[in-house]
């Protein structure tokens, strides 16, 4: 095989998943001459093992725990109600096999674009896969990411869990320790224990679900710690003890029948050969790559998705698979593409959001902040949904949004329009002059946006703008 | 009593709702010579008899409904849930208490600048109040409305329900007929469905929750079909059929029990003396008023809230007592204030919004549409809500977002970010620029965009925005 002569292909794109998919779309635009290659399934992070089946999880957890609500809002019976966990899981796999439908068909769709096998550079314009030489005119490496497991922790066999296991399971144990409490291990812990298991939460570090704002983690944490055990701040050891493991962190041990591992994703660079390519590589082995073009170095290679560790979110993903492809068309611009504003979302109850940077990235003398309590907020009571915190952050002088941290309920929501007013660089006058209906949620962002109002200067009187009479013929 | 010489004062308001408690806030920036004259319940509608206890009937019975989602998320004990209509009913008057609270408060705040009595205009600037004659510079006219119940169904007595009477009700009878299916008729009509009660709504017209969009009617009727027999394009008429009420309409007759009646509200301008302005009044003697300013031609009496008709929602009687409030001060601009992009929420299943105009209300030959259909949208179909449809409207020429309509899940959040973004005169790029994280319904909204954008010359290519690489440093 490695005798024959190099295959001479225009693009390649390594890496079938949300990434590489979206750049698919844009090469298409300019070449049918690609080839798709993807070592082991055909299915993305997100749709198989990620974003889909993780939400399908938390629903019917949330809607179980619903119940605790039902005798103060006059519904009898709640104390019969069950979670089958087998059957949640099977319905949870049920879900992931629909969504997981349009990746596998690729190959078929394909032909003989579609490669199976791991990919390997040789060099800028070169791979090596299953055997074959591969010369191409642009590389779009989009490898993904998978679950870190400490080494030493293989020992313990299938009784550690990831997400990459969790969903496969029939049956669940009694005793989960969750280790990681970022995103992922909080949407999985707070769901766990909401299907009735006894879990306990673990983490090295003291927060819980990425927040960086202390004032919102403050609020966040008790919600978190009346449902698990929480252990933070420090390293989980994990030790055999007959059939359990004795998990020992901050504060306390917890026996477990299982420990799902949610401490990070690591770059599948591993083996990629990226080292081939004659770029400084930093100590992980990752190259310096542009956001705006994802291009590596001055070379027609990017590296897009999870792999290169920059956003490691679906929609960041479809972004950069997006922008990457159109990078390496033959005729593409020398500027690259802007970035969304940033966007989190935890989909813990409450959510956990943020847009914008992070508060400590924000700089504390120009930055005006202001807070909405969500414990007594009237529709959040109505719905026995109140709790949590939001806060705003704009630029003092302009009154400029620049980013916001909450722990609300429908964070997801509220994240979403502030994403549109920071994306838009909106003022807090400017929100302020969009309707808020009653009773809504969004009525809490906008005791945020007046808290906030108080202290940019040019912010004050009517939230209205001044208007010419409408004329009386409106009110006919 | 009516010998007495006239009482002076700078500014009267009359009617402590929503409207005349915004009204206020504004008045005392200008005085504290002001009388607040309320003529029975010193409550809000909203807070007595409206949103409130109507969102807290709805929410206890969506909670309820949510069984029949248990069995596919493999949670088990659903048939043995029981809706107890008392102890539902009596949750919602908890609920009610505590946000009639503030404004049941305000007699004892404001002492005797507060007025319990009816008033009547005598004229400009004069007004009479339990005998007493008043004189004031400035008139705000804040009286409400109330439910309109045909005069020969009240001969049914307690069998015929309101909105004022239903939430009050100890217990509710099995069969209920709903005459009246706009906003009110359906939100209630399917909670009482939802609690398991035999409902049957009825309405002279064929639309259902105010819906514009013959589409979105389409999408929703048949949703609202499957929880309740509907009877629209005819006027119900009631029979008395021993001890039940004959309700016949379109394709059918209903036994009912009782019959809640929401065919609208009244405003309360009858006997307030408006005759006496010396304006001209239409036939439901209705003076014209201006909606930036709300003054009743050139005098200095305003009329705002429900009363005038114009936008009877608790958001817009608040910015019409602000109004009112700030053009009755005696240093007022000859200017009104703009009103906001008109929004509009039912809390039906899925819920229905409207922003912005309705659709008849735009040039068909200068707009492009753009639809999304929410039965098969992932995120919904996780949780189980997958229906309706959204659809958007923008100018063809710029793109600009002028109006939508939808009955989805969470459409409230939803409405909220079109009502930003037709407020802030966006375009469909303006908003498909923005984030949209996964999964969410918000990735519905943006298949609406994305179809809308296929009819807008201006729109293509890239979502992103052209942007100069970022720096090497930003992956650091």
């Amino acid at each position: 095989m490695q005798t024959n002569k190099p295959i001479k292909v225009d693009t390649v794109i390594v890496g079938a998943g949300s990434a590489g998919l979206s750049a698919l779309r844009e090469v298409r635009r300019y070449t049918d001459d690609f080839l798709v290659v993807n070592d082991g399934h055909w299915g993305t992070t997100c749709a198989a093992v990620g974003c889909m089946p993780s939400k399908a999880l938390i629903e019917a957890a949330h809607a179980f725990h619903r119940r605790l609500t039902f005798e103060e809002f006059g519904i009898q019976g709640a104390e019969g109600l069950r979670a089958n966990i087998p059957a949640v899981l099977a319905r949870v796999r049920r879900m992931r096999d629909g969504f997981v439908k349009g990746p596998e068909s690729v190959p078929d769709k394909l032909g003989d674009r579609a490669v199976s096998g791991r990919a390997r550079l040789l060099g800028p314009g070169r791979l090596e896969v299953n055997g074959d030489e591969i010369e191409a005119r642009a590389i779009i490496l989009t490898p993904g990411s998978r679950p870190v497991v400490p080494g030493p922790w293989r020992t313990f066999g299938d009784r550690i869990l990831t997400t990459d296991s969790l969903f496969e399971q029939d049956d669940l144990p009694r005793r989960i320790a969750v280790v990681g409490m970022g995103a992922i291990g909080v949407e999985m812990a707070q769901a766990l224990a909401r299907l009735g298991l006894d879990v306990a939460g673990f983490d090295a570090a003291e927060t819980l679900a990425g927040i960086d704002d202390r004032q919102v983690l403050e609020a966040f944490r008790p919600l978190i710690e009346a449902e698990m055990g929480l252990h933070t701040g420090a390293s989980a050891e994990l030790e055999d003890a007959g059939g359990t493991i004795r998990v020992s962190g901050a504060g306390g041990v917890f026996k477990a029948d299982a420990v799902l591992v949610a401490i990070g994703r690591r770059p599948n660079i591993d083996g990629l050969g990226l080292d081939t390519l004659g770029v400084p590589l930093d100590d992980k082995g990752m190259p310096r790559i542009d956001p705006a073009t994802l291009r590596i170095g001055e070379m027609q290679v990017f590296l897009a998705g999870d792999a290169n560790g920059y956003r490691p979110l679906l929609h960041e993903s479809a972004d950069e698979g997006h922008i990457a492809g159109r990078m390496a068309a033959p005729d593409a611009s020398d500027h690259g593409l802007c970035r969304r504003t940033a966007l989190s979302i935890v989909f813990s109850s409450p959510q956990v959001a943020r847009v914008g940077p992070p508060l400590s990235d924000l700089d504390e003398d120009t930055t005006v902040s202001g807070n909405a309590d969500f414990s007594d907020q009237p529709r959040a009571r109505i719905a026995q949904t109140a709790a949590g915190l939001l806060r705003l952050h704009a630029e003092r002088e302009t009154g400029r949004l620049l980013a916001a941290e909450m722990c609300v309920p429908a964070a997801e929501h509220l994240a979403h329009l502030l994403a549109l007013a920071v994306e838009r660089q909106m003022t807090v006058a400017d929100m302020l002059a969009m309707p808020f209906y009653h009773p809504v949620l969004e009525e809490g962002l906008r005791s945020a946006l007046r808290d906030l109002a108080k202290g940019v200067a040019a912010v004050g009187g009517s939230d209205l703008s001044d208007c010419k009479p409408m004329g009386h013929d409106a009110l006919d």
